[in-house]
């Protein structure tokens, strides 16, 4: 199984280089191949950069900088004083700014500056404290609207590719996830660029989670565990843990905070059913956007009550309020937070506007479930998909329970934060860039 | 040491429960005195409630209900749909909806309404599913703003007594709170409302902040580890850990979802210096907003960058972007996001925002560190601090390091929806509410 499904990767690498080097445009559906993880693109590093000169413009409290190549950059005088790098101003160990705000005079001059031999910019200030600051250092903070997005992008990569049915999930190896570093940062990239990496070859035993985490830092811990058992149970505590179909969901939005990312490693498979089902939840908000603004206006304004009540790692009642689509403060969407089974009778809106919440959801739901959007795999033992929670929404079929093969997937959580550092960690080791 | 404080705390009592029975006002500082947290008000729990009519205004698409003392509440149609409580729409052991959101008629009409010889609303569907209704259950539900807001109160428990420097801190005993379920009730719900409360009487060995996490559920863990011990370390990775003054902030801004709740617990103390200080946060950026709007406004609009780079529990590069003053869609201040030390040189604001930033974060600096806003102590070995971390912003004065006392102490994180959780539980088993 593993050997066709490699050869089908490599067969299609060239397809994603040309698909990934264009840019994302939302609701814009690149058509994929087959995909490898090695072709995923990482963001540029500059490089050396060199000051031409410096100039105090005075009037407008701006240093004034000339690169080599005849562009500019200007810089306040209050955030250079600020981010002063000498370890009067900084905790060298700690690279964490130790000058207090108290101390910071907002309505500094500048007395003089100048170019080091070594091409620092070198600044002397009113009560005689000097800044240096290193020409590649500035240049990754200049406050151009290109310069910003472009250090932004490569902080947190939030560029997404967008996919429909016709998706051919990237995949990788789990033993060369686990060992060989470019191996895991082309992992982690794609989860983010795609919202889902399909990892073969990892051992058909529990703990396989556990070493993948450790991989990245460390898993989230909820009220289902480290680690839980997704398998058909008596009394079962979440609709997850019985045979029953399960609609198109996000996990845990009855927490403000949903895990960002999940892992789900098959045991074991069900004879029949049980086939897994994801889509491009951030795609499909779009597509809500554009076919039925009305029900994206109040699915991304209205926040739903989620809940949560029964007793596993320990006893909980949790309850949440989130919006459906979460949207930042320019409108992007940033976060799907939908589970049917967990959204809670309590329904916090005024009478006149349950019915439109109704009726909105109705059109989201019945967008995400369209054939052309959605993407079916089955998971083998040994198989292990690794996808962006605040991002996709999955299911699984029912299936038949009982007999001698009882379904068993072992399911773990972590968050953004913690795989993004992992990212950049990656990135240095591999490309050496900061 | 214990004993005098208990005294000022059962002294102080009355002050309390007047202070706490008025509704609180932004802006209003309640003069409190000493405080126990025997004092603390929980919701109100409803009796039981009789329907005396149901009617189906077809038009509208509601059921209106008629309560035993008159008033009405109304229900659409397709909520009470999506909401039936029988064993083939919801999964009991779980407490959860099985119903698809495919399978719901969000057009649906309604065939009858009966009420039941014990008094639960009968609804008959037209595909002739039927649903019961509970009337405390329907009555909780009701979507009138008075009862949303009373159930939103009862879930979130949002409603702050806001202080300055008058305030006694509430303080209980650590034992108490970890053996008595009133004791933990009441020092979870002075948590929320005011931020902050004292615990004595802890054994001086590092574990008691893991025994008090698992009275709670479980403690976050971060790249600092499951606990923290705050030290004066060669190479620190966190101006923390060393002996400096620590201006005031909010632990973790670098992480999107800083952790809500923290514990400090004193081990040893300096012998000079290392003086504790709080400010209420919610308070000053209240403040802020009636006595420099302009500042309030951009802190609570623009998008900071926060780093926070180093190793510990394993290696970090972490990155994020808050506002400083978190708002929700309402301007209602939920969040303060501020730590000057890992506040980042990547600033991502057009040049002309720049120095508006800092006059602004000057004008709130200098607002929170006002005498008569600021609360200080000295922690001693076994007082134990738990604090609001979204809410609060904690500091501390620089202590003379070495010689035969190095202070020490050890640090936690929780998250609200963790802490939440049991407050709920808690009170469902003192006073046996839902």
């Amino acid at each position: 199984m593993f050997s066709s499904l490699a050869r089908c990767a490599s067969r299609a690498a060239l397809h994603v280089l040309k698909g990934t080097s264009r840019p994302s445009k939302p609701g814009k559906v690149p058509c994929f191949g087959h995909q490898t993880l090695a072709a995923v693109p990482l963001p540029t590093v500059g490089g050396t950069t060199v000051v031409r000169h410096a100039q105090v413009l005075d009037h407008k409290r701006l240093l004034q900088v000339e690169w080599d190549d005849g562009s500019y950059s200007f810089y306040p005088f209050t955030w250079l004083r600020d981010n002063c790098q000498c370890p009067l101003c900084m905790l060298q160990s700690a690279k964490a700014r130790s000058l207090l705000l108290t101390d910071l005079d907002v309505h500094t001059g500048m007395d003089q500056v100048q170019i080091t031999e070594n091409n620092k910019v070198s600044i002397t200030w009113p009560d005689q404290h000097s800044s240096e600051f290193e020409p590649d250092w500035l240049k990754k903070r200049c406050f151009s609207p290109e310069a910003r997005q472009a250090r932004q992008e490569e902080l947190f990569l939030n560029e997404r590719e967008f996919w429909d049915s016709a998706l051919q999930i990237p995949m990788a190896d789990f033993e060369a996830v686990l060992h060989d570093d470019k191996a895991a940062l082309a992992w982690l990239v794609a989860l983010r660029r795609f919202g889902i990496v399909y990892l073969k070859g990892a051992p058909v035993e529990q703990g396989q989670l556990a070493r993948l985490s450790r991989r990245i830092g460390y898993l989230r811990l909820t009220f289902y565990g480290h680690t839980w058992q997704v398998q058909d149970k008596p009394m079962a505590n979440n609709v997850a843990y019985t045979s029953g179909k399960l609609s198109l969901h996000t996990d845990y939005p009855a927490l403000h905070h949903p895990p960002g990312v999940q892992f789900l490693h098959c045991l074991q498979q069900a004879q029949q059913g049980g086939e897994s089902e994801v889509v491009d939840g951030f795609h499909m908000a779009e597509l809500l956007r554009r076919e039925d603004p009305e029900a994206f206006n109040t699915l991304s304004s209205l926040y739903i009550d989620y809940t949560d009540t029964g007793s596993d790692y320990c006893d909980f009642i949790v309850q949440s309020k989130n919006r459906i689509i979460d949207v930042d403060c320019e409108g992007r969407v940033v976060r799907i937070n939908y589970n049917n089974a967990t959204r809670d009778s309590t329904l916090d809106l005024p009478l006149d506007q349950v019915q439109p919440f109704y009726s909105s959801l109705k059109s989201f739901v019945e967008l995400m479930n369209r054939p052309e959007n959605v993407v079916s795999y089955r998971m083998e033992p040994g198989d292990l998909v690794t996808f962006d929670n605040w991002r996709l929404l999955h299911g699984r079929k029912n299936y038949s329970s009982g007999g001698r093969t009882l379904r068993h997937l072992e399911g773990a959580y972590l968050d953004w934060d913690e795989v993004m550092s992992r990212m950049r960690i990656l990135r240095k080791a591999v490309h050496g860039d900061s």
